[in-house]
């Protein structure tokens, strides 16, 4: 079984620890956070052990009435990989504690692409990663744009990606977010980093993108222009998504107008926390104007690189290979509607 | 001094009043409405001539206090050009009226275009509409792309329109539209009509628009990508852009990232309602990538057709051509920053 630390227990992080307790060739060896709060006390109900990620701060959980494991550093000695679920640029900060016991880590896609030896998504590199110590599971929106880029790039090639990205303010938990009641070009400036970010795993693409973001908590909406080396039908590229695991392309029979309704029928499916780990592709959406393919995909930020870091942890210690990992994590995680 | 009817004192009409009022060539003959409110409360206290304009109704105005001048059938037979801001659809069933008091008439954007002569937008095709009986100024998403695309086209050649309309879910009197929280493609189906509707000003332009709605109620937004027929310096845009006097370049130093402080601004400096009459285009936005052109613009859907409006005025009855009249509207209005 391979021992799984999970540094940083907030919105990915947990989430990454239940995935990995349902794996049948995972176990979670213990979670680390810096502070108590409702999380910490969930993940002690649930039975992970909890380690403190700053040894000095350890008295706060006691206090708080949380048993302490030990220290972060115990946990990463012990493990075979760690997942850093930390926020945006700790990951870097503790590199050199993966380092130290030399245990291979995945980082998060807040990190910079630099700070790694590999950026990762499963559906199109997941070989790459393969022995790496240092490894980044791109962004939520660069995992979105990376799942639907490489089956048109496999079938038809790919001459241009222009992509709007309307990013929701903040999650549903992040109470200091905004905009309320504006829409804020974000970055003004063009074109986004999240271009260049899907340049990590598809080096010769030309892509450009530009952000917003707008007073909306569920998911990021993708405007998507893919400019084909040839005219497809869009009938071709529905039925080509409607094989790929990871894109849920939504009937129109099913009257889904947006996110509130997505989610709301993830947790009536009983979804863990209503969650959508795949791209929510409008099939109606799915157009073509001669070589130009359009769709509108929504993005759950808070849950679609779980599969990926899932898939990432067997990737790097050589565990699997591609097809066989994907389809383990689908099969254990309760992925495809 | 051209006499102008204004059938419909809502978002569009009340503003188009003013606006008329400040010009010195024209005058408002009198506005109708179909009942009273707050508006039509208003209309009477500027001293605008208040006509019924659906004559079984008109007690109610006495019951409100509201005295009315006539029925709006007397106010188009005296008219010399009557413009129907009346909500989309009702324009199409009062053309017979138009007709029969043979008043040239100026529809909104919500009209099809297949109800009228011509659709019109001052900066791109003025000279269309005189002498025509039946005009459509068109919407406000229309105008704001039009804009940019003449200077673009003349200069450049555009090979290809790519639109994202980033739609407020309303008007900040709409008081029962949505959505809250959410965001949706709208329409789900691509093109939207948006497409569409710019090719009613420009016949042989390619152009696709994807249409999403948001909560926010002050402007839109577009995400604008434009494929010219040669690569070009965004500062030459900009340069451009800068000589066009309904295209606002929000400067960098003004610190201004979104609708909200836009309408701030427009509120300081003394702008009626608050009114954002020109493209609000982001000028660090302003950028080219090879042959294509991006940028982002804020679209103040309840005022940028006002000035549009006053020039469809002239153009119809060949009061003036379209550099004189737009000169004229933006000095009395006060367009420009």
């Amino acid at each position: 079984m391979i021992q799984v630390a999970i540094n940083g227990y907030g919105t990915i992080g947990k989430r990454v620890a239940d995935a990995v307790r349902e794996q049948p060739d995972m176990e979670v060896l213990g979670v680390a956070k810096t502070r108590p709060n409702f999380e910490a006390e969930t993940a002690v109900e649930k039975g992970y052990p909890l380690y403190a990620a700053i040894e000095e701060r350890a008295d706060r959980f006691a206090e708080a009435g949380l048993e302490i494991a030990g220290p972060v550093e115990d946990l990463v000695a012990n493990a075979d990989v760690v997942v850093d679920a930390t926020p945006s640029g700790i990951g870097a900060e503790n590199k050199s504690l993966y380092e130290e016991y030399d245990t291979p880590a995945l980082y998060q896609g807040g990190e910079d692409a630099e700070l790694v030896d590999v950026s990762f998504n499963a559906r199109s590199n997941f070989e790459a990663a393969t022995g790496a110590q240092h490894v980044r599971v791109v962004s939520c929106n660069t995992t979105g744009l990376s799942r639907v880029i490489a089956p048109l790039q496999e079938a038809y090639g790919v001459e241009k990606v222009r992509a709007t990205l309307v990013r929701r303010g903040g999650d549903p938990g992040q109470t200091s977010r905004g905009p309320i009641n504006d829409i804020l070009p974000d970055p003004v400036t063009i074109p986004s980093h999240h271009g260049p970010d899907v340049e990590t795993i598809f080096p010769d693409l030309d892509i450009d993108t530009l952000g917003m973001k707008v007073p909306a908590t569920l998911m990021h909406m993708h405007s998507l222009n893919v400019t084909l080396e040839e005219a497809v039908d869009a009938a071709e590229i529905r039925d080509r998504f409607a094989d790929e695991s990871r894109l849920f392309l939504i009937p129109e029979s099913m009257s889904i107008d947006g996110s509130g309704k997505l989610k709301e029928y993830a947790h009536d499916v009983g979804r863990p926390r209503g969650d959508l780990w795949e791209n929510c592709i409008w099939e109606e959406s799915i157009s073509t104007v001669g070589r130009d393919c359009y769709l509108f995909q929504g993005i759950h930020q808070e849950s679609d690189v779980v599969p990926e870091n899932v898939d990432a942890i067997r990737a790097v210690l050589g565990a699997s290979d591609a097809t066989d990992s994907i389809a383990t994590t689908n099969e254990h995680l309760g992925i495809g509607f």
